[in-house]
C-alpha cells in the first residue's frame, strides 16, 4: 500500500483532483464498462477465457482487457475487469452467466438459503481478484488511476434472491416486505464480505473505489433509507476507517432524486449520475454537496455519434465547468458502440477549456 | 356530453374534489390497472373474449370488466379497460399480444414505416371505444367518476419503433438520435391521433382523463423536453380548448425528478407519482405546483399485506393529509395481488381522518 495521501496521489493523478479540491480541467474521464465487447481486442481475449467467470478469474487476461481500453484510449481512470456477482460467487451460490441473456443464480428463497452462505470462504476467490488489482498496479501508466469497485449490497441480494436482473426486482423487494429479518441477514452479510473484498482491492493498489448500486432507482422512500442508504453508510464508514485517503464513489442507479440525501447520509466522496439526472440538478448537486459529481452521458449517443453527440458533451461540459466533476456516461457502454465514435469523444472533452 | 360545470359534477362525484379546488379527505381513491387478472370475474369475462385486443375491442365485454372493481371495492373513480397499443392498432400496425410475453408489433424502422401509418382509418376503432364509454357512463354509479386515457405519444412510439417494450427502449431513443425528423413525425401523428381518440372520449361521457408516460423515465433532460414534455402541452392544449371542464393527470413514470417541471410546462391538472417518489417530494410537489398529486402505494406491498401494508398507508395519508391528494398505486396492480389485501387497503384508507 502507498503511503502517499490523496493530495500527493492526485499530482500524478488528475482523476483524483476532484476528489482532493484540486482543479481540473478538462475533466478527467472514464467509461463505465470500458473495457468490453465493443472492443475487438476484448472479443478475442474473452474467446480464449472459457466462461465469463472464468475470464474475472484470471488475473492475466482480467489485467489484460482492463488494460485494454487504457491503451486505446488513455482514460484518466482505469476499473479493474470483474462482476458484481463475484461476491455471491465467493459466497458459494451458484452463478452462471448465460449467452446473450445474462446472469443466472440458484435463488436465495428463504432464511435456510441465506445460512448456507459461507462468508468464511470467500478469500480464495477475492485474493485471485487483488492479484489482478496488483499486477494491473505494476502495469497501468502511473499517471492512470485504478478505480477497485463492488455491488451494493442492495443491487446484490436483488440478484440473489431473483436469481437473475429483472426490470422491477420483484422478488428481493418482496422477500424485504415479507421476511425483513432474514433479508436484513443477508445484507449484513454482504456488508461485511463487501467491505473484505474492496479491502484487498486497495491493499492490493486500487487508489478509489465505486459502489455500484444499479437497482436502487425501484424502493419507496423508507425502502431506499433501510436497504441502500444504511448498509452503504456502514461499508464507507469502515472503509474510510481504515484508508481516509481512497475516495469512494456511489452509483445508486435511478435514485438521482435522492442523490443528495444518499451523499449527506452514506458519506461518499463523489455521486455518479445516470442518463436521466438532468443537467440542472447536477450542478445543484455538486454546489449543494460539495460531493464529486461524475456522469452522465447517454450511452445510446456515443452509439449515435455524429452531431448530436458532440452537441451533448459540450452541453454537459457547460453545465459542469468549474465543478468538482468526472466525466462519464449514465451508465455502461453498449456493445453496438462505434470504437471511433469513443475516440471523437475523448477528443471533444480533451479540447475543453 | 354534460353541461355541468366541474365544481357541480365534483359535488356528485368526490374523484373530482381536489380538481375542483373543493376538500375531500378521505382521498378519493382508485388504483391503476384496478380491472386485471387478479380478480378471478376478470379472469372470467377474459375467458370468453378470445384475444386480449377483442376484449378492447368488445364494448359490452370492455365495460363489464371496468365495473368489476367498482361492485367489489367502491373505488371513486373507474378506469375505461382498454389498452395503449389501441392507438398503434387503430392506426393501421399489427399489434399482438403474446401471452406470457406482453405485445408484439411489427416494428418501424424508417421513414417509410411512418408514412404507412393511416390517421384517416382510424376512427372505426376509436369510436368502439367511445361505445364502450357510453355504456359505462350509463351503468356506473352515478357518484362514481370515469377516467378516460391513451398513452403518451413518447411511451407509445417506443412500442412502435422497438416492436415490444424494453427496459431502456434503445430503438426508439435511437431513432430519436439518429432520424429526429422522421420521429418528429411519427411523434406529431401520435399527438394528434390521441387527441382525437381522447376527444371521443370526453364526448362519450369521460369525466377525466390520465395520459400514461410509462417509459418517460430513461430520457435525458433535452429529450425529455422535447419527447414528452412538448407533445404533452400540444395535446392539452388542445384539449383544454374544447373541454376546459375536464382534468387531466399526466403520468411521467419515472421522471419524478422532473415532475414539478413537467406540470408547469404541459398544464397537467395532476400529476401521477410512482412508487420511487419520496413522500417529501410528493409534498413539495404538490405545494409548489397548486396540481392534484397521486399516488404511490408500492403494489408489491399490495401482495404483500399484513401490517407493514397498513404502516405505508398510513405515512403516505399522513404526509399528504391537507393536500390536493389522490391515493393510489405508484404503478399497476400485479397479477398475483390477494383480492382481500385490496379490501384491506381500501377500508384503512376509507378510515381515514
Amino acid at each position: 500500500m502507498t503511503l502517499e495521501t490523496l493530495a500527493q496521489r492526485a499530482q500524478r493523478r488528475r482523476f483524483l483532483k476532484p476528489f482532493a479540491g484540486q482543479t481540473a480541467w478538462p475533466p478527467p474521464m472514464w467509461l463505465m464498462r470500458q473495457a468490453g465487447r465493443y472492443l475487438p481486442e476484448y472479443r478475442e481475449t474473452r474467446a480464449t477465457a472459457g466462461s465469463f467467470l472464468n475470464l474475472c478469474y484470471a488475473p492475466e487476461l482480467a489485467a489484460e482487457v482492463t488494460l485494454q481500453p487504457i491503451r486505446r484510449y488513455g482514460f484518466d481512470a482505469s476499473i479493474l475487469f470483474s462482476d458484481i456477482l463475484v461476491v455471491p460467487d465467493a459466497l458459494g451460490q451458484e452463478v452462471r452467466f448465460v449467452e446473450g441473456e445474462g446472469p443466472r443464480l440458484d435463488p436465495i428463497e428463504d432464511a435456510g438459503g441465506v445460512s448456507r452462505l459461507k462468508p468464511e470462504a470467500t478469500g480464495e476467490k477475492f485474493s485471485i481478484v487483488a492479484e489482478t488489482v496488483s499486477r494491473l498496479r505494476r502495469d497501468l501508466p502511473d499517471e492512470t488511476a485504478l478505480i477497485g469497485f463492488c455491488g451494493a449490497p442492495w443491487t446484490v441480494a436483488t440478484y440473489m434472491v431473483g436469481g437473475r436482473g429483472s426490470p422491477d426486482q420483484a422478488a428481493a423487494r418482496l422477500m424485504a416486505y415479507r421476511d425483513p429479518e432474514t433479508f436484513q441477514r443477508l445484507i449484513d452479510i454482504l456488508v461485511e464480505t463487501s467491505v473484505d473484498y474492496l479491502s484487498r482491492q486497495v491493499e492490493a493498489g486500487a487508489d478509489a473505489l465505486q459502489i455500484f448500486d444499479s437497482w436502487a432507482g425501484s424502493l419507496a422512500d423508507n425502502q431506499f433509507a433501510r436497504w441502500v442508504v444504511a448498509p452503504t453508510r456502514v461499508m464507507i464508514a469502515r472503509l474510510k476507517e481504515k484508508y481516509p485517503e481512497i475516495p469512494i464513489l456511489g452509483f445508486p442507479r435511478g435514485a438521482d432524486q435522492l442523490s443528495a440525501l444518499f451523499a449527506a447520509e452514506t458519506g461518499v466522496d463523489g455521486i455518479s449520475c445516470n442518463t436521466a439526472m438532468p443537467l440542472r440538478a447536477m450542478v445543484e448537486l455538486a454546489e449543494g454537496t460539495g460531493r464529486v459529481v461524475q456522469g452522465n452521458l447517454d450511452p445510446l449517443l456515443l452509439v449515435a455519434g455524429g452531431k448530436q453527440l458532440d452537441d451533448r458533451v459540450d452541453e454537459i461540459l457547460t453545465a459542469m465547468k468549474g465543478k468538482k466533476f468526472i466525466f462519464n456516461l449514465g451508465h455502461g457502454i453498449l456493445q453496438f458502440t462505434p470504437p471511433e465514435n469513443v475516440t471523437r469523444l475523448v477528443e471533444r472533452v480533451r479540447s475543453s477549456e
